[in-house]
């Protein structure tokens, strides 16, 4: 018996399961600090221990996608390893802020399976709930994978879930204690509230990155994640090595404080897809478009939906004419993010 | 009305105009292990709290270029969005030391401005102050850049600020507490006191590190510097990135470690130029002149004034015969640092 | 008189000499954060401190190889500027975790001589000591290099210091406190426990990582390694530096975890060649070979010895006809690991 893990086949997963993932994790400053090395990013809430005290948390959390890519690396091993593609995210809340030397653990439980037609894949859908150290849970998100079988046969009863198409307004999560009475728009960076953003507007970020193997391959080791595809520059012909679609989401967000930095906290993922593959030596754009303007059961934090698009092209460009996305788009997420009303 | 920011051209600066920069930053001891991994630092005061503590200090302070790098990367989207060109710093001190924990901002007054005979552009003087969570001024220092005008149109009245050709060794302030009484040279890893160098001396300091384009990117990202032309490849024809100026002094500075290993504190910053643009693939060597040696305040603490030059090329190699940088330097730089007498 | 370290030569040692290394480290989470950039490594007691307290431990102690790279590092300056060759390892003994705020020194002593039949160069061998600012041990290693003579001259006398072929089980130091009574192998990633493995059984780990320049010089610079080979581009007519054989046992231990996740602490280092050199673009894989079996002086705390192999060619493979290390071969290591009996 080999002793080496080959990653769950389609046949590997049932409706019910529960797989605690391996490798718990302690946070420090030192994962903060990579993450402004690695993405441009300057979230005042997440950069200064000042500004979040005067916005009523204890210190400056994690990124927000710090603990993401923290809670999604560990599902690797036991979710994706022997994955096609990664079809989609829904009903992601954020529930606690995570802070340097918290614990991370992982949990998933499956709750939907459906094979494919050609017998040969299957698509598992699987909750996953990150906690820290005192339990408490701080993201669960729902993704959907399309897995390899084994080998050809049967198929198990087909169990889709029900996904909601979006966090409603009334369930976000705002952290404890957090509060926008004292906000210092001129340290955030720009003026703009949530009155200010009409639904609909279209906000070019502006910026471009480009992107590096080793700033890739670095931000994924860091999250532990194991795909092999991330950094075996044999598993292509042109020695290219796929990019972490999270390194994707990063980047985009980053860019997305021009014009946007009182988009504070991520509270919901409800939606994304990684249109296009990425390549070190893309130069990553982003833009936004304002979905959904609400408020929350704390006065005066409002909550803003965006789609954020992460691309190699133009602001605004989404999809072709036939319905498909656009070859330069690479990311098209819908998430919902805190800011002053 | 756009929501990002397209930074100030030469007409929104008027003297005395006083800018608040955006985005406060909690330092960590991950910025000190990302600078390790960066530089080929070695100053034994900023690796070792023993050795600090030795020193006087409560424990090891973050390199003061890590200070000048946050500082100065605060001030980038209000000062040198538009910048065409980066002129030069003057009347740079440094004021206290800043440890893991600490909060800083900037602020900048425009403290002159001076339109060019074409009409198209100007010079904007700005003093820059670095404070941390208590108010307490950290580094003070001049730079003076050129930015485009939105429009030709009538100049503004000139103002020229007096800058002093050097910090005075009366001026400089030893951080409370220091001392060099029971200085332990092996561990420091010279034996060269003040005492042993003389004026006009020439040291090269031997070692290159060749450059990569994910390196300087990681390292100007860290100070969240936003300068367009050190991330996005689609600028330029070759798809190189200009590397961040102060990636370039940060590289000198710690090639100079072999040779000043006891210059251990930066407490002035009396003119630099970048005398050529530095590119990845380039290989960066380093050597020194010492300009001025002096007595300060403090009993034993000595000051070496010093020009540190970055360069592709040999040492001791400045000008060429026209009084020009020869092409292979990329900085010149006149500082001050601390050395046991 | 120059200032510059010239390193030493063959002449410089003398057997008995005691050389106390500059530049003492104080550790942060930031090097941990980092190690998990550069390297695949998912030990569960490296990554989280509740895990390392549920093993006995105060907290998560950094990854032992980080210790061994700062304590090396350490010695390049006064052992191996001058290096033609790293010879071999022996008698490494892990002797004291190492903690996020400890502070490293290093010590060695010269305990061997011989100059080689050409007259010019010679062997010499060095025992290592790293410290904590406690003055406790945490590491002590014999090491052997080739190092160039000033002069062509005459001989000192050999002296071959007699070194054992392996560190016995009896003389791996158990950390204090630590145990496997509670041990969680589920989230540690595997169900292999000490008698779950066989001697000779050989575990190929199948990932492969191909490393580019900017990850070796980062991890490099890390451990103030100053050894001009790894970054100076200059020095080949490829341009490719030279990657420090310490990133080469790093990766290679953390691509390991595939198979071997319960190897948990490393506590001796038997032996060790560079079996060739590795340059950036090269996909370093590895295998194991179970080498031996032990109980230690903890009850339920086993010892297992490894025969590490990174390799950029196919597991299991390790000399050619003649003897010689297959020309694919990176690294031949021979260490001690605890794990759960």
């Amino acid at each position: 018996m080999t002793k080496t893990n080959a990653g769950r086949f389609f046949e590997d997963y049932a409706v019910g399961d529960v797989i605690t993932h391996a490798v718990p994790r302690t946070m420090s400053g030192g994962e903060r600090a990579l993450y402004h090395a690695l993405y441009p990013a300057r979230g005042a809430l997440y950069s200064s221990d000042e500004f979040a005290r005067n916005c009523g948390l204890p210190a400056s959390p994690l990124d927000d996608l710090i603990t993401f890519h923290t809670v999604f690396g560990k599902t690797v091993p036991d979710v994706s390893l022997n994955a096609i593609a990664n079809l989609g995210y829904a009903e992601g809340r954020w529930l606690a802020p995570v802070y340097p030397g918290d614990t991370l653990t992982s949990v998933s439980e499956v709750i939907g399976i459906k094979q494919n037609s050609n017998g040969k894949s299957g698509v598992v859908w699987v909750r996953t709930t990150g906690r820290n150290q005192h339990g408490a849970d701080v993201l669960s998100y729902v993704r959907w994978v399309m897995v390899r079988k084994r080998s050809e046969g049967d198929a198990p009863a087909t169990v889709v879930p029900t996904l909601a198409p979006a966090i409603a307004p009334s369930d976000l999560q705002v952290p404890d204690g957090l509060h926008f009475n004292d906000y210092d728009a001129t340290l955030a960076g720009e003026p703009h509230r949530l009155r200010d953003y009409a639904v609909g507007e279209v906000i070019d970020h502006v910026d471009g990155v480009t992107v590096e193997e080793s700033e890739h391959m670095l931000a994924t080791r860091l999250w532990q994640n194991t795909s092999k595809v991330h950094f075996d520059a044999t598993n292509r012909a042109d020695g290219k090595r796929l990019i972490y679609g999270g390194h994707v989401i990063s980047l985009a967000r980053a860019l997305s404080f021009n014009g946007l930095a009182n988009a504070q906290m991520i509270v919901a993922l409800n939606a994304g897809a990684h249109a296009n593959p990425c390549f070190a030596g893309d130069t990553v754009r982003a833009w936004s478009e304002v979905l959904e303007l609400a408020e929350t059961a704390v006065a005066g934090v409002g909550a803003i939906r965006l789609r954020l698009v992460a691309t190699k092209g133009a602001a605004g460009v989404l999809r072709t004419d036939d319905g498909k996305y656009a070859p330069d788009v690479l990311l098209d997420l819908d998430y919902w993010a805190l800011m002053p009303l």
